[in-house]
């Protein structure tokens, strides 16, 4: 499975009055590993698609919490690809502390690309990405 | 079921470089209308719990985006609790623009209070909250 | 002076774990107060300037923080029109938490519009709009 | 002077429908350097100030913006201790892209302990840590 390993510490920032990260960070510390993996196949949330301006709107975003994160933790992320259709990326996210798990997630991604009128629009992930993505290595 | 509708205008902190609503905002939103529901009940994320400290860490948290929200756009939150069982609440939220549905989402909350040592632990909903919970008039 | 008072609830996610409002916050409590006044006068961030895609970016923003607003605490925001020069608008801003004040702030908006390019240049504010900030009543 | 030079990415999370980083975040991206400098002298917002929980709540943010910073810029920032007093210390951040300084901020932070009432106090900055920061070596 072609999955990408980075790291983040939780900021003051990310932390709420219960002393934890609030639950919406989660979804920033995941779309940070997904631009990461973008990055390393060489794309990126913005990088033109088929010539014209490209967008990856997401269109679910799920997250189940398993134990808190704490101002200071530095975290886990890995992110692989769960799966793959003609115009959408699913992403799987797993966030570990320690070795320990305290969440895991799924964003769908569209590949869009930036119509004439300037809407964006689902288009097919181009075959050359496709291929980079199938390809990209394990790290970490 | 008992409903709270609630407004807010999607604001420019609230979007991306992508021209709408950051994917993360929505839960905010959400979040916003679950809180002001338990005001509505007399209680609050931090509201007392069995005499101690209480709290409403997040397990779950799931977001269907149906259509993009913009600057300035006024959207329409429904709360409705879909589920109660003896720790935890089920959410489920409705966002809506001019009538349509943008998004629908859900999160499920556990009843927590603070134990001795500090630590926030799972216990029951308390009786009297649970009942508010259950007469709560529907609003909108 | 021309000035507005908006209303706002520090809400869970505006919280860090010192158990206080974040104090990248209240740039963002400011920012919906100058949105609102600008909405006062027909206006916006966004709103068109000569024809043209406009844009208020800031070239400065600053805060002092008197106390600490907590979780649950209703604000009031004060904006005012501090200064105006040619291209840029001075907003002068107080935060209040029953009639003490808890913060004061300052931002520098600059007017700009798309250029051809697609660049947003800084260009003289509208004479009309101007007039309408200049006769903005005051409110609360 | 006493400097620590870190990286940070602009996300697509950090920026707004302008097409350039939300002019909030930049005071995120300074706090994150100056938790980095605490970290590289031993402490940290939340670390123990005289056996009891300590903070740092700041009383003054200010930021000059000179240029945009947009979705996937490499930015550098610069934290140096520009001034400290018995119980303050003043943070000066320089914020670069490629060479290029497209902002500067300033904060101010009060050294706090928790009192026995739960309240946090400002107290004298430990003698101990005020020369660690006065010996923290430059680096980058």
């Amino acid at each position: 499975m072609h999955e990408l390993i980075t790291k983040r510490r939780v900021e003051f920032s990310d932390t709420d009055a219960g002393g934890v990260m609030h639950f919406s960070r989660y979804f920033i510390f995941m779309e940070s590993a997904e631009d990461e993996f973008l990055r390393a196949v060489g794309a990126s949330f913005t990088h033109p698609i088929e010539g014209r301006p490209g967008g990856w709107p997401k269109v679910q975003a799920t997250c189940e919490y398993l134990a808190s994160a704490r101002y200071g933790d530095m975290l886990e992320i890995h992110v692989a690809v769960a799966k793959r259709s003609r115009r959408t990326i699913t992403w799987r996210f797993t966030l570990r502390r320690e070795g320990v798990e305290i969440a895991r997630g799924r964003t769908v991604s569209v590949c869009c690309a930036q119509a004439e009128d300037g809407r964006f629009v689902a288009v097919p992930i181009p075959a050359e990405l496709s291929a980079r993505i199938q390809e990209a290595p394990e790290q970490g």
